[in-house]
């Protein structure tokens, strides 16, 4: 085909007792899983049951390193300092390391987790923080990061491939950011919509933005959700709908 | 030389605000490192800082995986099953891994901490699970485990490189296990006793039991302590003698 | 009526973005309930939240105490000295009292959880450390135990009001012990048989055990399940049982 | 004597095997002690010696409680809800009154920790929370903050005894908040100059600015540091002074 984008999706979200999303079930749509690390989220046990997975689902295998909080589930900001930011990301990803060599798989893939993410995609020096202990663990590991956003371009500056991931279901602002969700028009809610945004943003490379605006923006991954009671049927239904409109499924390391 | 030893010490066992332990001064006595992995004790920050010392002054890299238990620092036995071992010791490698890797170092050992250490000395299964998660990852590993124990047992019969650790400042029973601490002479506190002890451990394969039984018992790294008013007064004075004894101090992935 | 019985369930164990249980539905058929308090579920959300919920349904608000072990659910053996045990006892008896204060509520009891209300059962040590803790911070609270264990002993040594507790799954030993989970016939699946056991415990104080002997034992409370798909059913169908068997389901602090 | 002030310091912030502070020398020169609680410091263990020995020495006791986050001692900044901060709150004062009770004292007052201190200092909503959870619990305490912060505003606002805190060894800006950290002149090194600077705001109400304007200021309590090799010198040379300035040392819930 004529265009290729890669889906991904956070997993290995258990802990414990605790049970969250649908690993098994969303890996067989899904082309890169980001799995959780034991910080924000996932335990060693969970860990090792999602690497052994996603390595017989032939799917590319990610660390997905976030803040230590797991009463918070890692979204609530906290000031770590660049040097606290690259020490917990070399360390998460040592950790998921541990399981991918000891199942016999390679890693893939970085992306920082929740408020992590949220707030490399507009630090520049906690960016070059967190793309320097990627680079320093493994120079080979792609970095994904908010499409267009300072962790992207930390990512390419000292040397990594990067992936610019989209958003299907979110709302982007004509600076190519996504719109808060603090604001009403935050989320696309109609799932045609959303994945018509999807393939648009593969195909044309172009969004429209909340208020009206054509903005150029680049596709490399699209973020998948896992949990809730809708995952798996969106799923199911954007995988189908790229695969009619000329785009392959392809975990990032597989492009061409 | 004739004989040859290695010195071990735990270290990496600060935590954030919370400082442990004599590392930069030790680490100019002992030839082996083992390195706390943020369960029982350690950080990121502090592993980062602990696996850059110990590569600059040559030393060899060890993880020290323990119970998830920072409270009582990896020493309260816990019931976890061979399955909980396994994962748990894997994660810990992989997260030292992810600094020794970032920082331009090669990992040499795997040291149990603590209760982990004592309950898989007697404890085949739980040996067994711990060799095969070093193993999985890492089948270059050595594995260091009490003299003659289930674990040195366990890590012969999967075929890893294993190292026989002796104890200076303890005492044997006539079975070759160490005199339980709830003993009146568990402790050797003079400390020409304590070297004594190692010398002939090293020299002759034998120590002389706490009710006076000579035992064969195999001495390939010695276990010296860092924290302590006298750790580096130790350190100093056994490193002399076994210089003086024609035993060469020698980290264990470089014994001839 | 003639009998009366307590209905006690294990809640707000739900933590963080994790959920467990029903705790609304299956408050309304019990009379007591178990909260987790932070260490092996539990967060200081949760804790309030259930706290709320349980005053405006009157039922009687016990602190659920557990090893600080959230990976392992609290069901972990892990060895603590009496004197810790005693400790985190105190601290998490104290950390619900913050949220029943605050909402305008009162303590009615303490039930240790998972592992340490294992060991408790059969250590005397154990017990008493934690009957100290219980009546150290508030004697007029109830001692929730194994009926005719350690703890119920070690609660009625110190003077504290104590609730001998009954399994209805469960079955029982000729010395009045439960039938280890190990065994074949460690559960009672049958609801019917399961429900009878329960009225015959409470009417008669005999249970059958599991080969045969007619045992004597005492129920003051029945441990009720909150979480699994037949938890809400089975709550409601031992409700019913019981009331139409002359039994009055009554919180333990208003026994008659 | 005309004046009376109270001396505070931050205590029981040990952890597990981990040593902090001078706690029992420094409670003979404080008349106020804000124990850790176990989320940023502290465990159940040195919650109880803590609270003990503040007893023992007449010391006014308080909890202390902080964020979650024990790798950052509490120190970094998280972007808690005022709910969260609610919660947190009312859990750690809990947490210490199931030691204060069951040592056979009385809990006299509450001072938020570290970043979240600093933090509620600023920010109205975040200190209206933590006054609501102070109050909800015991309305007697006293809620110790930052001099004319809005956290006395809130404490105030909602009934509650408030003490205004000074610092000694901080300089202080025209508007009365403390100079950055991060400004070279933030730190008052010399001993003397710190002693006068409180000797001044308990008897005159003013503090010189750093850039040399007379500020009003109210101090009812100061803070003394408990670490450190200078900690019991400076406050052996604090108390001593204030002394023979007509300044009586008073625990705040004893002022006249």
């Amino acid at each position: 085909m004529k265009y290729q984008v890669d889906l991904n999706c956070d997993m290995g979200e258990s802990f414990g007792a605790y049970k969250m999303g649908n690993d098994e079930e969303i890996l067989d749509f899904v082309t890169s899983a980001n799995i959780a690390c034991g910080f924000h989220a996932g335990d060693p046990s969970t860990m090792r049951k999602t690497v052994k997975l996603a390595l017989e689902k032939g799917v590319g295998i990610g660390a997905h390193p976030g803040f230590q909080d797991l009463t918070g589930f890692g979204r609530r900001n906290m000031f770590v300092s660049p040097q606290e930011a690259y020490e917990l990301v070399v360390y998460q990803i040592g950790a998921l390391y541990g399981f991918v060599k000891s199942e016999g798989g390679v890693m893939q893939h970085v992306k920082p987790h929740g408020a992590l993410f949220n707030m490399a995609a507009t630090d520049a020096a906690l960016s070059e923080a967190i793309a320097e202990a990627v680079y320093a663990v493994n120079p080979e590991l792609v970095l994904f990061g908010l499409s267009g956003s300072e962790i992207v371009k930390a990512g390419e500056k000292i040397g990594l491939r990067t992936a610019n991931e989209v958003f299907s279901d979110r709302t982007y602002q004509a600076d190519g950011t996504l719109t808060s969700r603090k604001e009403a028009n935050a989320l696309i809610t109609d799932t045609d919509a959303a994945i018509g945004q999807v393939v648009r943003m593969v195909k044309e490379g172009m969004v429209t933005s909340a208020d009206g605006k054509e903005v150029t923006i680049q596709a490399d991954t699209v973020c998948i959700h896992g949990d809730g009671v809708h995952a798996l049927d969106f799923a199911r239904r954007i995988s189908q709908t790229l695969k009619t409109s000329e785009i392959d499924i392809r975990k990032i390391s597989e492009f061409k």
